[in-house]
């Protein structure tokens, strides 16, 4: 029986109890790790996440496309900001692609020094579970959340991957973040879009007119992508 | 309208978004915010909160009643562990406890800078939202955690409270931790006892046969103690 830990914001990290050979799983629902899928979906051939803007503006200069924003919006300079709904609506064949976020590519960062890591969302979660079954790993789940604080989508998500990885009979969680966010997903699950409206960061993107992405982000297993770290860049498991 | 923040676990109480002048509600339901309870209802005259064991060595030397305990069992120096069972079973009347836990008083501790603090459980929900009230402040109610990771337990707590203080009309929640304990007290409400089992420290008090105090700490309202701190020591308002 393997491990499952819910980490449920990237300054907790160092705190969990799982520290031998294990898989981070990385979760921005909200958008980054759902935009990541789009963007294979939409002919990627790699993503490159950097947490540093300046870092993000060098790979600009060397003819990069690089997708970046900061507290939801789009940055100046970036050829794209974080919409998964934007990935998705342009060919990116071949396509390397540099992206930063405010908190996807943090908790990337962190996840970084462990060494193995994919990436999960609402629209990966069948593809990313499956591909988990075939690591035989104990895992961590690690939510971006929003600055450093816990986000409603995240724990939901992550609930819902401990449910999944669960049902295999292969899993069992460790912590009571886990029952948290497996409870938290229990008595949502049948009103998700009730319950996502309330999250804070959800609200955010209403204001800033992102529709689009709000439905686009909720999409159960829309996507057979499998975002996978390679030690450089992430690549398409399931390409 | 007065705001409610949650904080899951200490090390995130850096991270708030509730700065200005705010009102710290503590919350270690297993075992010392209502351990602390229950030494006012054995007539404590106040509870000393020290989060280190040399500090609480020099007051036994002064002789000063001592509880502590550490990762669940108490300290071999001290007169008392962190048991609100056996506290309620001894004669405090007049005593000022110096006390010392695992987590909940380096919550306090963390607490302390933002100068107003008081305790709740499960055991003063109704006497501690009375007190609130009469306060009119926003609220930053942080939860002790375990070991700065988050506890079943504290969070069910947060939940209760934020669904008790919102029930008022006076407050509502700003942030994801909170909109995620209230969720998770709403659906656990009627099966509580099932639920906080599955806690990682209910099991941990399980192994060391503390199942008094289990039944203690989620006997809703059984006590009308409010501690406040005053700056030095916790003083039960309801006294």
């Amino acid at each position: 029986m393997k491990s499952i830990e819910v980490i449920l914001t990237p300054s907790l990290f160092k705190y969990r109890t799982t520290t031998d050979d294990f898989m981070v799983v990385v979760i921005d629902v909200l958008r980054a790790t759902t935009a990541i899928c789009a963007a294979f979906d939409s002919g990627a051939k790699s993503v490159i996440p950097v947490s540093d803007l300046d870092e993000l503006k060098e790979y600009k200069t060397k003819g990069f496309l690089v997708a970046a924003e900061r507290n939801g919006k789009k940055v100046d300079f970036a050829d794209f900001g974080n919409s998964p709904s934007v990935f998705s609506e342009t060919d990116l064949a071949g396509k390397d692609i540099v992206y930063s976020t405010t908190n996807g590519t943090q908790a990337i960062e962190i996840a970084k020094k462990s060494g193995k890591i994919c990436a999960a969302s609402f629209v990966n979660m069948d593809a990313a579970s499956e591909w988990l079954f075939s690591q035989q790993m104990n895992i961590v789940v690690l939510c971006s959340g929003w600055k450093n604080t816990v986000s409603l989508e995240d724990t939901l998500c992550a609930g819902a991957l401990v449910e999944l990885l669960e049902l295999s009979g292969l899993y069992s969680h460790i912590c009571d973040s886990s029952t948290v966010a497996l409870a938290l997903w229990k008595s949502s699950k049948n009103d998700l879009g009730e319950v996502v409206e309330k999250a804070n960061h959800y609200q955010r993107l209403v204001k800033l007119k992102q529709h689009n992405d709000l439905e686009h982000c909720f999409r159960l297993n829309s996507s057979t992508v499998v975002p996978v770290w390679n030690g450089i860049e992430f690549l398409n498991y399931n390409s």
